[in-house]
């Protein structure tokens, strides 16, 4: 098997027991970017000799921390000290900008090689799309925002990637890659240097291809409750959330959810249907409003610079503030502040963890959208950790995935349980992935 | 009198009317500073012939804004495309960011002059103090983390500067040196490229000389509800609020509020004590927890690349969260979250605006200690906005203001009180502050 069809908890592995290393795991990641990505498009910046030399110097160093070794993929709206930072916006085509991100930052410092640069939508925020195409049908989206970090790690490109999601922009784009993909909760991953679109919302999160990856970064993370003891399918108690959307879903999207209900009841777990409180119904207005209005203070440096390189939509996030309600602004805020204490509290004896859809379905066609957000902006808004786990085909052929959810700061704890739920979700073990590689 | 002398607004009007050059202004300010930094020691980075060739570019272009020509200060926490941002940091000696932090774009896009970074508390968060000394008496604190900004606007070194409020970072500082002080709402003026050390607490604030220059910032900003009629004082309802942590109050603190209150009274405002709801007296604990746990995200790049030059109070931040009881956390988060629509909702006929104390007393003897931040951490927490004003002498001379303090979101109403109450509650005019300059 290629270096590059590892995941990355696998390669980590590898190289520490000196099996593999760097150079030979990032120059196999190259060939394939090579031999894919004209198609894929999921690349905005990418330096092979700069990759080179890093994975040398890697080599030469003892393990600096968990991704030692592992090349990391990071979306074009973080910055990067040594590679450009466009924003996908015509105003920064170029920009340098002199300092990492706290989260390449705290992945370089826990040895991951910083690839490149991945294709976005427009500040990860509206406007101009990637160019990226969903490596498993050209002709459709990979998702986004974070589309170019989606494909990429879909498509065996590099085992691991840096998303954002403000909406829905992490967690569903993994589902459309045939992903896992990780949202911590709010304030337990730096978002220092992700471009702000709503200071509340924007979270930082990550791409692999297996449980163990997304502990691999959390590692690097130091989230608390790493440590939390293993746990078993066999009478876990999981809450079926069709969520207050669900009469948005597609029928993959329905299949998949049921899939993974069925086999993990299968397996000795306890599959309820969760009702979120009717209240919670609202939630995904007050996102939107409260993305439109922190949105607002965010764009305005660009609004006021250069009003003609920005979406028209993003544009009018700044224009809207002025005419906005206040008292309907901090309804939103409200709202999400009752509701955060309320999910949490659901989580004890009578449930351990919920599982609710990632997307609506498969990957739409075209690339003239990025796909739905809707089944994740609740989610978003809670501040709760998710894991994206990969679970059936749809009937093009497109992956579709679910997504489990638990209540803030238990991220160690859903890790475990995710361990132990995504061999039974996951339809398609590892060497069938491996072997679609040809 | 000299330019320098002039407040934000004063100069503002001068130039738009061609009465002043920038560059005139520039000039004033540049000479005030060479005659005085050497004992405030506010400056970390000026360029005087950049700040030169700015004004001269300025006065060349039609009005850009609300601030064209007004030479602005920034802490030194906060990014600038043109000078070094240290963080007050061994880490980042000569740290060139290439980009502005999102405060900067907007007032160079409103006509600012950026004139040069202050000096700051080691990542406005712990640490280094800075070196700045308080202008009315060298021996004391200017107060922090902003101190540079608070110091030179108080010595009339620059006429508008940025801070930060983290706990009570901004408001105490304008207190100590004689100012006016503007701490937004949380979410109106995007935080971006403000060093993160608390994301759900930091906010970016302006000193100025006069509720004028507030408003003048708040322009360049948009905040919303800048048309709010004009409101006198005469019936207006202030609620005196000693706040949960009267305890802490100084004489001078004290003398102040009393001062504030009685004056309002005299012009005919309807002063009575506000007692906080019995669980308000919660907040400031709830602030430091919720300080340290996001923290610990925040500074956990420079924890792992470099952390013999991390003061040590951040390290341990860093290293306390594994410890850190989730629950805990959890409950810091709820109370806030609980507290924000009951403070809001305590606004209406029966009251108009908040009276509390901007800082315990007087600024304290020596260069150690920036004073005690207890009287703003609620207000930071709660997300409203705050205005300080200067208000009286204290026994040693030294500057004592209060602060008047609104619902979230009324930053326009908020002005309008200020503009009211300000000329009563500031006992000394601004003739005669001019006068001492001598």
């Amino acid at each position: 098997m290629e270096p590059f069809a590892l995941s990355a908890a696998e390669a980590a592995r590898l190289i520490r027991d000196r099996q593999l290393s760097a150079e030979e795991l990032v120059r196999s990641c190259l060939s394939r970017i090579a031999a894919r990505d004209a198609e894929v498009k999921a690349w905005l910046f990418l330096d092979p000799d700069l990759a080179i030399r890093r994975a040398r110097e890697l080599d030469k160093l003892p393990p600096k921390g968990p991704l030692h070794g592992i090349p990391f993929g990071v979306k074009d709206v973080i910055d990067t000290a040594d590679m450009p930072t466009t924003q996908n916006s015509p105003i920064y085509p170029d920009a340098m900008i002199g300092r990492d991100a706290a989260c390449v930052a705290v992945a370089r410092q826990s040895g991951a090689l910083i690839l490149g640069k991945t294709d976005t939508v427009e500040f990860a925020s509206g406007g101009r799309k990637a160019l990226t195409r969903n490596p498993f049908n050209l002709k459709h989206t990979p998702g986004g925002s974070s589309s170019g970090s989606g494909a990429a790690v879909g498509d065996f490109q590099v085992p691991l990637a840096f998303g954002t999601q403000t909406a829905g922009s992490h967690i569903r784009p993994a589902s459309f890659n045939n992903l896992y993909g990780m949202k911590p909760s709010w304030s337990l991953a730096s978002r220092e240097g992700l471009r702000m679109s709503a200071a509340s919302l924007d979270t930082v999160g990550w791409f692999g291809r297996s449980v163990a990856d997304m502990a691999l970064v959390a590692e690097a993370f130091r989230l608390p409750g790493l440590d939390a003891p293993a746990v078993g399918v066999k009478g876990l108690r999981v809450g079926l959330c069709r969520s207050p959307v669900w009469d948005r879903i597609e029928p993959a999207g329905a299949a998949a959810l049921e899939a993974a209900a069925r086999r993990l009841e299968a397996a000795g777990a306890i599959v309820e249907p969760l009702e979120l409180p009717a209240d919670f119904a609202g939630l995904p207005a007050a996102r939107d409003l409260i993305g439109r209005h922190e949105g607002a203070a965010s764009f305005l440096p660009e609004y006021l610079g250069a009003p003609h390189l920005l979406a028209a939509d993003i544009r009018e996030r700044v224009e809207a503030r002025a005419a906005q309600d206040p008292a309907a602004v901090l309804a939103a805020y409200n709202l999400a502040d009752r509701c955060r204490p309320v999910f949490d509290a659901l989580f004890g004896p009578k449930l351990d963890v919920v599982l609710t859809p990632a997307a609506p379905g498969e990957a739409p066609e075209g690339l003239h959208t990025v796909g739905n957000w809707i089944f994740n902006v609740i989610w978003t808004l809670l501040h709760v950790p998710c894991i994206g786990i990969p679970a059936i085909r749809g009937p093009r052929g497109l992956p579709v995935g679910v997504q489990i959810v638990g209540p803030r700061l238990s991220d160690g704890k859903l890790l475990a349980i995710a361990a132990a739920v995504a061999p039974v979700i996951d339809s398609e073990p590892d060497w069938a992935r491996k072997a679609l590689l040809g």
